[in-house]
């Protein structure tokens, strides 16, 4: 693979824990890790023009392929210049499969050891993905990091279900590696097998003898306690080829960020810091603020005097008001604020790692979040 | 009134129309004219974070009375640094007097010599507001320009209901201009007068007598045609200082700003860049696009090639997969896009003037805007 367009490098280790830094670097530019994308799951990030995107710190998005193929279709994607061209981001993207659109969002999806049958849920039009077409369908769309197809299953579910989709996911990201053709995108795998240790460190191992340029950690954050995710981590990340990102896929709050990195994970997405901001749900060091609440009305303070976003150019009084009359500016500012939050949480957890100190940093976020004035949950609302 | 800190001055006038060019200069700078002010009903316009507006070349804000006095309160506006710190916006601004709201907005409004009294559309909580709360009430949010409270009535309507209703317009002005307690806020009365020219004529002469900083012509705009909007304006006009910006209330179309710069208008605001952006509709020299349409689907050009806004570093192609994807950054490029447009459009008329090819330049936007490309109706949708 010596021709690829794109690599990553280790440049730091934490001493007390497996937490790292690192750096991947791609056709359309280079991005730390420990690494947040934000969703843009339509190619655009709910509320934000691009150049707000940029200014949260954010250096990777995250585009859904279900989504793009279904509406607009990654032809027309193609047409327009492709992903970068047709949304405006000159930075990496990362697409995923569809794998976990097709058991959550897709109707009537059907699968087979060929591929999945399902129908659009935007039309109703049944469409059918082997694993080589959700390859196909990326490289149309060009974006920088791919996604194997891998078959998700609902937790908790019939051990045979979950080792029958675990071996399948093997079968298909093989399958993926093989169809792929572009060599300035990286095509990452993704570890199943539930909550079961020794399915997923069978899945890692056998992923890992095929050499992908990354792994995913995927069928997480599905609802179960997040205790057994860490214990899933736990087992699941030291299976893992250490000298590849590791990317652990729709997770999460704050808490779950640092608990992965402090296993080694390098690559996060998830929906939280828009969708809660759009619930008016702000993230602060002192835990969650709802913008809604009375006791904000008159309050002059910003949600974080040290946060360096158009929010938090604005009053709480301000924000509650935007919320409470309807306006589309709340949300706006809401999702632009928690971006920022959580790439702030990411340069910060990378510069403790940098310091041997992210342990530390860990606990004193930890208990930031867990004081008085975070008694408000950081759940979607 | 040599204490007032505002004044307005006239640098360019065109040889062949009644287009001029002023300065307006308040306690939070200046603005040229003519000029045209976005509408930021409650403090936000709709879509657009604070940066976004001034990008779009805007150097004043409409923000409405009604609405911020029933939500969040003039009060909590002021606790919260009153409106240029509450919204974030450094440059002047105008508050209307929510004579044109009471009328159109509010519930059971009742009006008699002393006031109106209604009920708010919020939470139907009875509400009397009486010239001098209007007065108030602006001062408390503390805008640079203010407005006075004007009787509106439906049009058509009786010539004796027209004329009642002018009559208390011109009593509330002088009740307004003796409440005024601010000197850094220009307060300007409000010509009335339906469609009836001599009404119109009287109604500017008894106002001019009690020197107001500026003149507004209200109560138009309301549905009638076009035409006769332009033959009340050529009646109107020359019947109201020369010396004193003049505000054409809530207009309107491209080309209804440039048949009323060319009557002498200074001012403008409107809903319709906004609201028609978040329809879907962008303004261009061609005429309007309507962004659903599937023929822009594979489109790749922008919007203008020569506008430097956001959304035109995106394709045509882009923004009709925005809306028809539901994504909020349809409605809020198209914001960008349209408010862009207007300004542009203000400040071409401007150089126009300064050139004396005012005209000309009004004759060529005209022919613009009937090309075939221009089949799509500029309406709001």
């Amino acid at each position: 693979m010596s021709e690829d367009l794109f690599k990553f490098s280790v440049n730091a280790r934490d001493r007390d824990c497996a937490a790292r830094c690192g750096t991947f670097t791609t056709a359309h530019g280079a991005f730390q890790t420990p690494a947040f994308m934000p969703v843009g799951t339509a190619a655009t990030v709910k509320g934000l023009e691009i150049d707000q995107v940029h200014a949260t710190g954010s250096r990777i998005l995250l585009a859904n392929t279900y989504h793009l193929a279904v509406r607009p279709g990654e032809d027309t994607v193609a047409e327009l210049g492709g992903l970068h061209q047709f949304m405006g981001w000159n930075g990496p993207i990362l697409t995923d499969s569809g794998g976990f659109q097709l058991f959550s969002l897709a109707q009537m999806t059907k699968v087979s050891e060929e591929g999945a049958v399902f129908r659009s849920h935007v039309d109703g039009r049944q469409l059918r993905w082997m694993p080589e077409d959700a390859v196909r369908i990326q490289e149309t769309l060009g974006s920088d990091i791919a996604m194997v197809l891998d078959h998700v299953v609902a937790l908790p579910n019939e051990p045979a279900v979950i080792r029958d989709a675990m071996e399948r996911t093997v079968r298909w990201a093989r399958r993926c590696g093989d169809a792929r053709t572009r060599h300035d995108q990286a095509l990452f795998a993704i570890v199943q097998g539930g909550l079961d240790p020794q399915m997923r460190v069978e899945c890692a191992q056998r992923l890992a003898e095929l050499d992908f340029p990354g792994y995913a950690v995927g069928g997480l954050s599905v609802g179960e306690p997040p205790e057994e995710m860490y214990r899933t981590l736990d087992v699941t990340v030291p299976a893992m080829p250490e000298d590849k990102p590791r990317y652990l896929m729709g997770v999460g709050r704050p808490e779950d960020l640092l608990e992965a990195i402090s296993r080694g994970i390098d690559m996060f997405d998830c929906v939280m810091p828009t969708r809660n901001g759009r619930n008016a749900l702000a993230f602060t060091d002192e835990g969650s603020l709802r913008l809604r609440n009375l006791k904000h009305r008159l309050d002059d303070r910003p949600l974080d005097e040290h946060c360096p976003c158009a929010a938090c150019r604005r009053s709480r009084g301000y924000l509650r008001h935007l919320f409470i009359s309807g306006e589309m500016l709340g949300p706006i500012l809401l999702s632009i604020h928690n971006i920022t939050y959580y790439q702030r949480l990411v340069a910060d957890a990378r510069e403790a790692i940098r310091r041997n100190r992210f342990e530390t940093f860990r606990a004193e976020k930890a208990a930031g979040w867990a004081t008085p004035a975070g008694e408000e949950t950081s759940q979607p609302a």
